[in-house]
């Protein structure tokens, strides 16, 4: 009998190499762990229930490598791959490790770099999608700026979006069955990076030339360095329609970027999180972005990464309790959440305005003492999360 | 002669009838100060050298006054326009302070909340458009939630595309030449509000039927509350065609809403951010949307209100010598600024993919090797800033 | 039997007049709820099994009520505590809402405010001994500023110390059994609070005349609006034998102060902060300070105090059961907690220079190879936490 | 003649070597500069006018260097030192880089780290003290946890209250004249560090054996990564007569600590931070610890470090500027700062509560109609700081 909360690979967790491949290598200090083999991530990583992984071309291949060992090492990943069925959903390009995009690479001052990065991340599309992958995710990390005239905003935004059109027209030209998604986060390692929160992504896309072919990867962690609420931010990309994948970890609040495993950080709003996308038909993979701490060896790393999918599950599990408890349900109703589906005037404007009930006889006493019941709702799913119902 | 950074009308400052009146109730504490009579804050206002005021419907006429009390506040209300000269080139609904919106307004969970608030706000649109306005605020500061269940946020999205499109249709219908501008905040006083910042309104525009009606009416502090920068954000703005109106204000990095005069709070973001204004274009009113300290009388009130405008006519004072100066330039031109401006691929993607120094010859080191000299651009800015050059 | 999870006297469970009693007045909003007797809740938190009720002078006899309407009140108010066997453990003063302490009350820059200040606290620490108090809370909410030359800090502290020399001196002179808890808040609803952290506190008290008479009252969103964790905090705090007393809430991060029911908020640092009051020997009152949401009505009141002493009471069960399991038992060896008990040179400094194996031959790569499998030990502590062990 | 603003020696401007030194490797980069040799960061600081440097044990002599190697370094070192001039004020270890200390140093899990961590400092304290210095640092960046049950902090507390008492007695019984500064900080590189702020060291100083030899050394960005206003801080530090070295540096809000070089970040608060630290009295370096921008090349290194001085140097002169204004003075009177320097009760308890005018005919309603005239104070401040007066 399989373990409670033990993944399958139909629950689609996946998993970047870069992330039980992080070395501990932070700001102060040096690295804390060997590095791990690709082959031996995609093996253990298969092992644990995991449905794919993921990867930044230079966490496979290692940077400059020659043609040669490149065929080399994509032969011997794939072999992995069939071995162990694992899938390889999303692949991404790694445009921020080298000094050569310490300014940015799509909307880098310096040409040659803009040019360079394009190139090299039409490279990476390439094998992504003889991978199978069919999401590229844009991770805009160096995109930005330290002080106030380093970076001319909108004319950086113009060229952001002209590296997207070309790798839009790029993906269609190729017949490319690919979409984009790209990845906010307000700071770290710049003072601000353009594109900052879930929300000024989506707006941006919507100046493409393609804009179907490009969505979001929201990642916990970076919308909660800005404070805002994750599971709002998600239920918004999934209302635009741009939900297109997802980077789940943790985060303890307003400071550096701390991508620990899913779980840690902020469990209400995870379970909130976990809630919106088991209803709300999301249907792409469950992507762990996280670093296991640099204070564990590799008994950490895949402790770290088992859990990761453990705590999603009992996460699911308790929310599906939530939503199919009948006090829930009754809650929801005295809180009117069904009245929120109602729509407001579906009688047309000129109804609302001819409908006295509405405004001169509105009785707003009345309607203002009304209560909302909302401590009673959320106790209820606290005590869900908990398990003591 | 006029007193150095004195404003005149021509510098379009504009001031809310709510800012200067605002009485310094708390969270903890009783209003500091009695009631302003708005005619008082216009004339007040016009000796100051603005150029005109804005109103919540309820800043001008108290709320439940009767139609003929309401009459002659207007007529009033207008006679000292007239007579100062002042403009009011925007209004906005108090869809706030009355315990009826305790969960919001256009996404109340309560239907009948939701269409009182339409009506509330229909009926000062015709007020509005009496007095002149061409754009019309909308700050859902109730729309929100502070615990998971209590809002269902594509539910309640779907609420505020109705609330917005039947506000369209309604201007177009009585051929209005009115604009609406969203103001985003990230929180208080809910505990998470909906689009709460300037890219998640950005984005909820270009799902509305009438986009083209809609822009945002970004405020200072609302995005530092979140810990974004402020001009990058109105950068987007802008570029995205929206910036229909802006709130400026003082704000002390991630805490409760200050609202301190223009030029407290973060100096070097109120420099950059003037500079942009002047340089991008920007038309409409410079609008001061802030609380004089509650710890002073009317003489605080007047003196920052007075010093909101004398800040930004300091700092574009500052900002015009940045750019004209020849030092700058020429860091500029080394921070390669130009170099951003120019297209990265014109010769279009086939071209790109041809070209081997843009990636088979690239040499990699000898590019990152090049400084981008920020250090020096960016203290040219400080020393402008601080008028020591 | 009674129900799982429920309160009794002994737990300790404290509640504030006004935190049931609070109308839902907001910076943006008017009162949402009437005012709620005093009386009533004595008995409502009677019968929900608290075990007393603190208060501020203003709660219980509104500000400038004359002496016989005083001694009806407290009466009356006796009478209730007498019938429901509910304590008084801690008393307070309002030293905020009145404009007249718009600046602050014992580092009021105007001396005519500090005295007055200084005489409203020590009439009503008469009350609070009356009423069998032990704790006296001072929240310096006040004492602070929004501009830099508004406040010497150093001077300001002069004047706190004189304020808490004084005091000590009138309840020893008095023969009062009663302690100070000074509590902390970085900032709302001034711009900056003097002694603005745990630690800030726990410094200045000690350059007080009598510092064995003063301690602290940390309050979880206070410490966790500036990003602190609060069960470090607490930690200092007991280590310097200064945890008099404590605020128990709930908050979402940084922001402004959200007052929420316990348990509410961050959810782990809650779980962890149980685990220390409850091996740590903290005997004093669990003390809720806490707003229920304005957007109920008494309904939410009720409950979500009763739920702030249910999440308490979940949580020390979880707590117990997480130091009781073996597994964890093993995994703190593992991570060596019991290492940390060591002291780290009990021979001595000599000792210590003269052994090699602590320099001279330590190997640095194979200690710093050890794993700190501190990834196991915080799953198993959520695990606890989710109840699914 | 000397350009304004250029730094002379007895400014005592201090670097520390790793600041100019510093390649530029961030946790999503690698190094974007070379090494650089610490003699020509002595020459090069010399030239631009600096008094001294500062160093910790890794900056000069590589970690694991052996003896011969140690000692010809140090004598090139000194010769450097003897040749320039440049004093050596303060000296620091390196308890972060190696993955040794990835659970910390003094408080370490791990027992025989914690000997090796005493060890070290022992090791360079002696050639701190060598080289002239009469401050000794400890930043103890990785003394904290990023998960609740990982460090029991009060036993934590204790460990490192053995470190500082041991470290007290070693230069006690050496009879060297050094002093010990704390550098707290909330986060980073570890979850939560202990010490977080300025109070928490000051408060655990108090529980030392020798607490006159340990004072702190803070640093303008850790506590406003923490919200913290920063000139408060050190006004308490200076209060407690605590304020043993100081750090210097820039940083824009609640984010990742970005050392950017005095005068970037927030400028109001570096204002009133010169203001304070040249008018209270404190005589020690002015020490910057910042890292020049990883998007330059050594031009930006040399640019910034000479531009930490210049603005340091601006900022005097305008804060000696605000404090000479006759209108400044009138506009303090006018906030009342005289009246805080005046004892509240300096007649006595007795007094004070025999004084009917304190309480019982305290015209409460007139005392609260004073205004603070904070406004105008605050532009005062501002008009000088930009130059305008």
């Amino acid at each position: 009998m399989p373990e409670r909360f033990s993944p399958r690979p139909e629950d689609r967790f996946t998993f970047g190499l870069w992330t039980v491949g992080w070395q501990g290598r932070d700001p102060f200090g040096d690295a804390t762990r060997p590095a791990l083999d690709p082959v031996e991530s995609v093996e253990r990583l298969a092992a644990l229930g995991a449905y794919g992984v993921t990867f930044h071309d230079d966490d496979l291949i290692p940077f400059g490598a020659p043609e040669a060992e490149r065929d080399t090492i994509v032969k011997r990943f794939r072999a992995a791959l069939d071995r162990t069925g694992l899938a390889v959903p999303m692949a991404t390009t790694n445009l921020f490790t080298h000094p050569v995009f310490k300014d940015g690479a799509f909307t880098a001052n310096d040409r040659d770099v803009r040019r360079y990065a394009l190139r090299k991340t039409l490279r990476n599309i390439d094998l992504a999608v003889e991978l199978g992958a069919t999401t590229y995710v844009a991770w805009g990390g160096r995109e930005g700026a330290e002080s106030g005239a380093a970076k001319d905003v909108q004319v950086a935004l113009d060229r952001m979006k002209e590296a997207f059109d070309l790798l839009g027209e790029y993906v269609t030209e190729q017949g490319y069955d690919l979409r984009f998604a790209i990845e906010p986060k307000p700071n770290e390692p710049r003072g601000d990076i353009l594109l900052p929160t879930i929300g000024h992504a989506l707006a941006f896309i919507e100046r493409l030339e393609r804009p179907e072919l490009v969505g979001v990867n929201p990642e916990t962690g970076h919308e909660q360095m800005a404070g805002l609420n994750f599971p709002h931010g998600i239920a918004q990309a999934l209302w635009a329609g741009k939900l297109f994948h997802i980077d789940l970890n943790g985060q303890s609040g307003i400071k550096y970027d701390q991508d620990f495993r899913f779980g840690a950080g902020d469990l209400r709003q995870a379970f909130w999180l976990v809630d919106l996308l088991e209803t709300a038909g999301y249907t792409g993979p469950r992507h762990f972005d996280f670093k296991p701490v640099r204070t564990d060896g590799f008994d950490g790393v895949w402790e770290s990464a088992k859990n990761c999918m453990r705590n999603y599950l009992i996460l699911k599990e308790r929310a599906a309790a939530f939503r199919a408890d009948p006090e829930v349900q009754a809650a929801l109703t005295a809180s009117r959440l069904d009245e929120l589906a109602v729509p407001t005037a579906a009688d047309g404007l000129t109804a609302l305005l001819a409908d006295p009930t509405a405004y001169e006889t509105f009785d707003v006493d009345t309607v203002a003492a009304r209560s909302m019941a909302f401590e009673r709702l959320d106790q209820l799913a606290l005590d869900h999360l908990l398990g003591v119902r």
